[in-house]
């Protein structure tokens, strides 16, 4: 979106925040008109938390969550379950998933998923520390990765690849999301949700 | 929106970022998980664009749009026509003004618009200045201000401030914004649009 006399470094912090995602040149307009006329101190505390953002977050050697030094958050807790392994895609998965307050495990993120189309194949994942992990007294494994096709088929492979090491492997359940009107779900949800009905006295 | 174990650093950045217009929580978390993803030059480049802002945009003396330096790049142009003033209200408007390419004139930005209930008089718009340049050879003087309760009263305002110094007075049209399917509009602008109905040969 070219605006004809626009300063340059407005433009230049426009064109940045449009590449976010979720922000479309409009948006990104608005975001930057809001800075210039917002006192500078809220322009310059913004930069300031984006220069120490890759500084200051890394990643978990054990589990590949996110983590500002050495272990993160969830290895460093003696308080979680070592013997359950959850299996995430991403750092970020394991925020949502911990958003739900009921999980005590622990985790374990691969950083991917298989993926054939884009070359992604099992020694692009951080598998030799799984592999390392599940010699070390893991009791279930649950495979958290996304209910997507390359996903399940990480799923899959992940199941096949663990089976026989003495763990119990479960999946992630699929089916209705809360509050979800049966009016507006994808046939495939809806078939899978009466596939894999739960009998009413396990239903919570 | 609190995740637990999200690193301080990124939970920094998505606080600032949620604090932007249509920006919401997740939205800003997304944007905050992106910056991490992408290569860390992507994020150095945003926080340097935004110390840059405020350093270096900065407002016309004489008209009040946003300049780099000294005259904005509208007053600096001898081909537009300083004999016509374009009054609006903020500085982006200028540019949303620009951004139809008709315009040959000159501008001027009150910096503000008469709001009663906000303490907003003409003093605190950017008044003294238009006086002056009203005295200089002005033809025409077009309000732009919002189409607004407040952007009224100030055309209106304006109107009675200027009408004797023998100078053209015109306010910008209102009607069906180009596109608009009548179903859609609110009944306000549609009997507008009635009233003040254009002669087919007029109509463009």
């Amino acid at each position: 979106m070219h605006f004809p006399g626009m300063p340059a470094p407005l433009a230049r912090v426009v064109e940045m925040l449009s590449s976010l995602p979720g922000v479309g040149p409009k948006t990104a307009m608005r975001m930057g008109l809001n800075l210039l006329t917002r006192p500078a101190g809220d322009a310059a505390a913004l930069a300031q938390a984006l220069e120490c953002l890759h500084e200051q977050v890394g990643f978990c050697p054990v589990c590949g969550c996110f983590s500002e030094q050495g272990h993160c958050h969830f290895c460093d807790d003696p308080s979680r379950d070592a013997a359950t392994l959850c299996v995430v895609e991403q750092p970020v998965d394991v925020l949502m998933m911990e958003r739900g307050h009921g999980y005590r495990g622990s985790y374990h993120v691969l950083l991917g998923r298989l993926s054939p189309v884009d070359g992604v194949g099992p020694e692009q994942l951080r598998l030799a520390s799984l592999d390392q992990r599940m010699k070390q007294g893991i009791n279930e494994i649950i495979l958290a990765t996304s209910a997507t096709v390359d996903g399940e088929a990480t799923a899959h492979y992940l199941a096949n690849r663990y089976q026989h090491a003495g763990v119990s492997v479960s999946r992630i359940s699929r089916g209705v999301p809360e509050g979800g009107e049966l009016e507006y779900l994808d046939e495939h949800t809806l078939s899978r949700a009466l596939d894999q009905r739960v009998s009413w006295q396990h239903h919570a």
